[in-house]
Order: C-alpha cells, then sequence, then structure tokens
C-alpha cells in the first residue's frame, strides 16, 4: 500500500474479532469505518450533488467501472480529469472491477482463463474484460481504491461451478496485481465462494497470503438471503486480516448491515437509499414508508422528527408526497438525501455503540424498532 | 395595497417612460426589478432546491393556480401551512389566476360571464372557475401577489373573440378585487387585448381607472411573435402607471426581455430556463448550447467561463454531456441551475445599464452576442 493509505483499528470491545471503529486514510481522505458508500453507478449518486453528499455526511462514493467504460468511456474519462473531477467530489473514490455488472447485466458471457467475452446491454456489442484490461480502465477512472476483477456467480448455482469461480477470481486477483499501476490507487481484491464454507475459506487463505491491502466480501447480495449471508461473512471475515479494511459488496439491507458490522465488516455500498427515494418511499428508524400514501395527504410532519436532513428540515410529509404523486424531479432528489442521511445516521450510531462497548444492545432496539410491522 | 406592500423606482433615465429600476417590497421581501421571476408550475422549480435558487440570485418564485387547484388541491396546501411552507421559499410568491392554463391546457371549455367551465387536463373532471372562487383559491394558496381570473385568447382570433375577452377580463377583475380577503396579499389586474391597440388602450385605461397595485400584460407568448409583442408592449406600458409594479407573463426570450424592459417592464416569468436545462439545452452570452453535441464529449471546460453559478464552478462540458446522453437525474438539475443564472446574470446586467445610462448600448451588445448565429 502507497504511503497515502492507511488502515487503522480506532476501537474494538475484543482484541482481535468482532465489530469495529476504524479509520480508512486516502489520498482524498479518510473514511470514518464502519461506513456505508452512496452508489454513483455513473459517476454521479442519482439526483444527489457533491456539496449535499458532504452535507448528510457521507465521507466515500462507490463508481461502476462496467458502466463507466461503457459510457463515456474510460478514455472520456480520464481526458476530463478523472473520477473526481467529474463528480465534483474530492473525498474517496472506489470503484468496483466490472465483474458483478458482467455477470448480471451482459448477455452471452464466455468465461476463460484469458477474461470474460460478453455483450453489454446497452448497445450488444462484443467487449472482453480481463484482469488487465479492467485494472487499465480503473487506472483511467482513477478512483482511490480499486478492486480486481472477480467472477461472481449467481444464486444458487452448482458448486462446480462456484469452485471455478473461485479458481479464476484467484489468479485473476494476481494478474490484477501485477497490472496495477498507480501508486496512488489501493487495489483490493475480492473474496468468492458463494455460500460454501470451505470455498470461501480456501478464497481467503489465499487472498490473503497474496497481501492485499483490503479485503471484500463479493459474490452475496445475489439473492441468498439474510441467513446464508450472515453464515458467509461470519466465516469469511475471521479469516481476513485484523489489520486491513473488510469491504461487503452490495449490502445494504439493515438487518445486513448490522450482522455484518457485528462480524466486523467495515465498508458497505448499496443501492437502496437512492433507490427506494426514487421509488417514493422513505427509510425511517420505524421502519419504510411510502410517501404516495393517502395518509400523507396533510401531513404537515418531517420524515422524522429527530432528523437534521435538509430534507427533513425544510419539507413536509404532505409536500413530498404532493411532489412524488406529480412525479417532480424534486421528490427523487429530496427522497434520495433524506435516504443517505438515514443510512450515515444509522453508521455514526454503530461506530458510537461500537466505542462505548454497546453494540449488541444498540443493534438489537436499532433492529426491533426498524423491523417493528414486518 | 396593504402597508407591506410597496413599488418605487429606484433609477430610471427618462423621468416617466422607459426603461426603470425598481424595488417591489413584499411581505416576504423584496425584489429588485427588472427581475427574471423562474416558474414553480406544482410549488416546486423543477429540480432545482430553494436554497439554490436563493444562491443564483433568485428574488421571487412563481407558481401556478390551475395545477395547484387540481392537486394536491387548494385546501391540501392550506393545510400544509401554504405555498412558502410547502416550497420551502420564504421569500416573495406570486400566483397566476388560472385563466392561462384553462385556456391552453383544458378542454371543452364554455365561458359566460359568470366564469369558465372546463374538462382539467389530468383526469377530464368538470370544474368551473369563477373570478371569486380562482380569488379563494389563491387566498388559500398564500402567495404574496395573485392575479385576478382573466380571459386568454389565443393567436390568431378573430377580433369579436378579443373584444369579449377585454370586456369579460374587465368584469372579472372588478368582481376578483371584491372577493379579495387578505389584506397580506396584492390583488393584481392584467390587460388583454390581443394583438389589437385599440382594445389594450381600452382595457388597460379601465383597469387602471380601478387602481390595482399591480399590472400584468397577458395575452402574449401565445404565438404572436417577437415583432408584435413588442407592439403589444409598446402601446399598453404607456398607459399603465408610472408608480406601479408592470408584469408581463409567460415572456422570456431574451430578445422579448430586452425589447420589454427597454419599454418598462419589471417583472417577467419564464420556464424556458428549466425546460430547456431538462432537454439538455444550456444558455450562454453566446446563445444557446445543446449538450449532446459531440464536441464536448471531452471538453473539460464549464458552460461558460465567467459564470459563478455551482455547475460552472464544479463541472465541465463533457461530464454534463455525460450526464445528459444517460439521462442521469443530475443533468436537468445542473442545467437549470445554470440557466436560472444566466437569467439573473441577465437582469442584472439590465438593472446596472439602465442605472448607468447605457441600457440601449447594453442591451445592442447583449442581443449581437448572443443572436450571432441566428
Amino acid at each position: 500500500m502507497a504511503d497515502a493509505f492507511a488502515y487503522e483499528v480506532v476501537s474494538a470491545p475484543r482484541a482481535d474479532c468482532g465489530p469495529r471503529v476504524g479509520r480508512l486514510t486516502t489520498p482524498h481522505g479518510v473514511v470514518d469505518t464502519p461506513a456505508f458508500i452512496p452508489v454513483g453507478t455513473r459517476a454521479t449518486v442519482k439526483g444527489v450533488l457533491p456539496e449535499t453528499l458532504r452535507q448528510v455526511g457521507v465521507q466515500m462514493v462507490l463508481a461502476n467501472t462496467y458502466h463507466l467504460a461503457l459510457r463515456p468511456g474510460a478514455d472520456v474519462v480520464r481526458d476530463l480529469g478523472g473520477l473526481h473531477a467529474m463528480m465534483a467530489w474530492d473525498g474517496p473514490i472506489l470503484t468496483d472491477s466490472g465483474g458483478f455488472q458482467v455477470f448480471s447485466l451482459a448477455a452471452l458471457r464466455k468465461v476463460t482463463d484469458e477474461g470474460v467475452t460478453f455483450r453489454n446491454h446497452i448497445d450488444g456489442a462484443e467487449m472482453t474484460l480481463t484482469p488487465e484490461s479492467a485494472i487499465a480502465i480503473e487506472n483511467d477512472l482513477g478512483a482511490d481504491v480499486i478492486m480486481a476483477l472477480d467472477v461472481c456467480p449467481p444464486f444458487p448455482a452448482p458448486r462446480s461451478e462456484v469452485e471455478e469461480a473461485v479458481r479464476l477470481t484467484l489468479g485473476w486477483a494476481e494478474r490484477s496485481r501485477a497490472a496495477h499501476r498507480r501508486r496512488d490507487q489501493a487495489l483490493w481484491c475480492i473474496v468468492q465462494g458463494g455460500v460454501h464454507r470451505d470455498l470461501r475459506e480456501a478464497c481467503a487463505a489465499k487472498l490473503v497470503a497474496m497481501d492485499f491491502p483490503g479485503y471484500a466480501i463479493g459474490g452475496v447480495s445475489v439473492g441468498e438471503g439474510h441467513d446464508r449471508l450472515r453464515e458467509v461473512v461470519g466465516c469469511t471475515v475471521p479469516l481476513l486480516p485484523w489489520t486491513r479494511p473488510r469491504y461487503l459488496m452490495g449490502v445494504g439491507e439493515p438487518r445486513d448491515v448490522v450482522a455484518s458490522a457485528r462480524a466486523g465488516v467495515d465498508l458497505f455500498d448499496c443501492v437502496l437509499p437512492t433507490r427506494n427515494g426514487r421509488n417514493g418511499c422513505a427509510f425511517t428508524a420505524d421502519g419504510m414508508i411510502r410517501l404516495r400514501n393517502e395518509a400523507y395527504r396533510t401531513d404537515a410532519g418531517p420524515i422524522e422528527e429527530d432528523c437534521d436532513c435538509p430534507t427533513c428540515r425544510h419539507f413536509s410529509r404532505g409536500t413530498l408526497r404532493h411532489l412524488v404523486m406529480s412525479q417532480e424531479l424534486l421528490a427523487p432528489i429530496l427522497l434520495s438525501v433524506h435516504n443517505l442521511r438515514f443510512y450515515t445516521r444509522l453508521f455514526e450510531r454503530l461506530r458510537a455503540a461500537i466505542r462505548d462497548g454497546r453494540f449488541d444492545a444498540e443493534a438489537q432496539g436499532l433492529l426491533d424498532r426498524y423491523y417493528q410491522n414486518d
């Protein structure tokens, strides 16, 4: 890891396992972990200005390599000054490897040792992504943290398919590291292995032996459900070095976040706050609410009384309902802003609870209240 | 006019005609005129947060009575605290009378002395708007300046139809005044008369005799074109009291704005900056540009080098092109913000030129440059 990067555990109730508060340092600043990373797929967190991201406590954002490689193209991003310039975001950025999208969005995939050939989901053109080309793209995009190309099997999948995914992911991690050129970017690897404990363990062990500066758990949030996700995280995290950041890809459902933070995960990314915001839904401590509900028609109160976000400080549920019903642009904007603040507040509470040695009680109270109507 | 309202001419090269800089005072603050009023049809300037409106120099916003009466309903707006609360905008607000929309959007209109019956454009339900009901709605909405219900004929229209529109508009102005209840709202009237000088003059004279605190010129921007608009404004404005604000409804094309400000118009509203922003277009001193243009693909410069808006300070043409092409929410947001700033800057220049006694030279230079490619 280059000098500009560091990760340190700031506070942990137990010496070397379980939940921890950490500090990830990058060339573009610090991230207090556990942290939520909003998704800015095409170099924009949908509908939210970068100054507003700061305002609601966001410290790091994610952009998707697959989408940006297609449009506008990695060369265009590079010519426009890289992702930080394009996004007008001077904080830390992370790019994924494109693997997840290739295996979920693209068609006619053919995977070989060399890489993966597919037809993209926009114009159907044939493209090839190799560990080397993914790194070249990510070097052009210029994020602080970049991910190695991996193979992400669906769920369920035959064990043989998951074994092959692990084999390829391991080989590609090694090649990614050899191809990586920029010392101002940290290259992290991804643990695969599906829901198979032995495959997760084998994959993690081999990646740890390669000594990456950060480790992600991939191949989750593909339909395996809360219990299996928890098992996967529970068996994988203890194998990862205590001194390195751990990132659970694509996970954001509150119960998944809480269980994984308890296991010692540091970073989470998820589209839920912005996607649900665009669908007229708002997160609250008492569960998600649908602003379309007739009950909010003349409700002059905010989404959440104790929320300090710009939406809750200025707009009522009634107004938000009107904006949602009228399909006004301000609706997804205001709801996404609140939902992002809901997530950053959730993580602030988790960090405080870890520091104060009361994680389990806090987590229980929080989940009991959030899922009270489930 | 209640005490909280005032209009004073601050600076004018000629004593009682031609362009002037003024100051309109309302219960929610001051508007420096000539001023541009962005349109917030459904209680939101599409895609722009109220704090951003302030940031780009907007002082007053407009909302549409017709749209709000349909959805969410004037009673709901009232129950939610009125337009200022709903829009989270503590500055001056103006509502139109609904007349323009009834005559442009609604179907199966039947106009009588009593009022106008129509089927609304949303669910086709039959509704009636009378001068009294329009005022009742506007009282509920709670804007600082409200407009009397008028009859807005199309262009072209038979002279007899325009004569009838003037007759009804005059009678309705009188009845609107009798119906108006709130002393914290100023009721302005609207001059109709199509492109007929004698009808405009007759209508203006009779409305002036009724002594309203503000006068609008309506029935323009309906396809009559720049030259006819200029004639209408040129013959109507001199008949309006020098000591009262004059408002040209729905006008925003730069050449129309400049010609009308020269004639002594104080207020303008128009959807152009936000509508064009949503269509991927940006106003510049050198004319409008289409961000979809391939030429901007790797253009790392801002829309306008000398613009101080948040969009120009942070986002390049290349990034904006990418956001437009990707149909990202941030595209209409960022372009609307810039376009609103283009308009407030245009008006700042006009006001400065009037104060400095160089309106004609400034106007000529400005239009020559803006329309250089026409």
